[in-house]
């Protein structure tokens, strides 16, 4: 069906990662300038775009392929905005919502929907990481299974047989920043220092489940109180974090068995260690499964087209 | 005990409240200089307390009254350093850790402790808000009571016959201000405005215990999904942080009953509403109950001198 292949831009706030890819779905070639949407003005789009695929498309002739984007790109203070695909979703739902749009220069492009839940009263959007999941759907194992991408906005997804049944965001990496740079308890702190054994206690604080409003204050106190040496502490609220993080998708999801990790490996390396905590395997992927679920995407907008 | 009175310094980060009370702790007359110890250099305590003290000295004559000071100006970035005294703890238990220290005028004044927790693997610290939980003591019931006073940094207390058993801190206030300034959340939000609406609705959120770190992030998901009017924002989120306070506090403490609230009238509305719904009654004390403590506290450091 992408027998001409397939040019995917995966486009977020701070990144865009470029991919061209085979008929079946191999990557041929990438690139990632920096051009994250974050600091583009209106206008900015279709120039950046246009020089981005410009080589690949000369290359292509006639044979034009298909072009997806999926990101920020797609939201309000992006190029194009789309709605969002309500859980449960897959890429044929996804691609029903696709919006296509016609570039200066006569291309046809398909801008990936969003992904929202409303799902027991929770209500969570997502928009780019959808494809990570669905990337990786072809590795997972059968039944219900479970894909976790940490992060600023850490984002645990249910997944069941190419599904995806429900998903929550955890504002775990963006609360680290805020409180360490912009509460008390960061003032005694060494930004720039790293413990094991400190983020392993502060894992201990998530798990005895006094709650976070509570211990993320006691992180000052245990200091003052030379329960936590000031070197540590940075590496605890980390843990403080991550561990709740965990806990909270544990009880929402009921989570075993293994998880699947989607990230840079400094980050997913502190989740298999809160993970291993519960006896719970994980396995590591990368960032860049958005390629593979981008091209599950356009199969069905293909199919829709 | 307090045969010549008493002046009193409630010294805190942003503010300075001194008392002159009578030997039967009625308040002959009070100041609140602009002199909170967060502006102040090393130095400038010595003359602030002058100034604050001299027309009371003055008339008093050769019948010194007792001085005490109390809160931040204890603390390592305040005047003189005191340690803190451990829970369960009592104006006996304070005085005796109370640190003596002469003015240059030659004024014997005393300094009072912190007080500290480390029960059940809790860890946390108070510099003044005691002083307001002993003097609400006297209004209080036999058996277990509560305390809670609202702020940046709330706190509840567990008291009994006196004694103020057990404390823990919250920071509500502060991750208030932290999360609506410093991430996502606070882009979509009028500051300004305020619903009693979306305040419910946040306590409703906070009840439903999903977990603080993924409802954080539903407070934009909400409003993207025309779940949560723009301008109800800041008052859901307001809410969903009063309401996990005090979910958090009734779990640690099995809160019930009556609990007296110490604080600003407009803030401690709120936690009055809050408990309300969990039929919790709550009786509203003024900020000025430090001076009563004090005065307590005060008797305790005579005995002890």
């Amino acid at each position: 069906m992408l027998d001409k292949g397939l040019i995917a831009l995966d486009w977020g706030t701070t990144w865009l990662r470029a991919y061209r890819m085979s008929a079946e779905g191999e990557i041929l070639a990438s690139s990632q300038p920096q051009a994250g949407i974050g600091n583009l003005g209106t206008g900015d789009f279709e120039s950046i775009f246009a020089a981005v695929t410009k080589d690949w498309l000369e290359e292509a002739g006639d044979d034009a392929p298909v072009i997806v984007l999926s990101g920020m790109v797609t939201s309000r203070q992006g190029w194009i905005e789309s709605p969002y695909a309500p859980c449960p979703a897959d890429p044929r739902s996804l691609a029903a919502l696709a919006i296509p749009h016609e570039t200066k220069n006569g291309r046809k492009i398909w801008f990936s929907p969003g992904l929202s839940t409303t799902i027991d009263g929770k209500y969570d959007v997502i928009r780019g990481e959808e494809m990570q999941i669905l990337g990786a759907v072809d590795g997972l194992g059968t039944g219900r299974q479970f894909v976790c991408l940490p992060g600023t906005h850490s984002k645990w997804a249910v997944v069941e047989d190419g599904v995806i049944l429900d998903f929550r965001t955890y504002m775990t990496g963006e609360l680290f920043e805020a409180t360490r740079r912009h509460t008390i308890i960061g003032r005694m702190m060494e930004h720039d220092a790293w413990s094991d054994s400190g983020f392993d206690h502060g894992l201990d604080a998530a798990e005895a489940d006094r709650g976070l409003l509570g211990e993320l204050f006691a992180v000052r106190s245990r200091t003052l109180l030379n329960a936590l040496p000031v070197e540590e502490s940075g590496a605890f609220l980390s843990g403080l974090l991550i561990g709740s993080e965990v806990l909270e998708a544990q009880r929402l999801y009921e989570i075993g068995g293994e998880v699947c990790i989607i990230g840079n490996p400094a980050l997913t390396e502190l989740y298999v260690r809160t993970l291993s905590r519960h006896g719970i395997r994980s396995r590591q992927l990368a960032e860049t499964m958005a390629a593979q679920g981008m091209f599950r995407f356009a199969h069905s907008v293909r199919e829709r087209a």
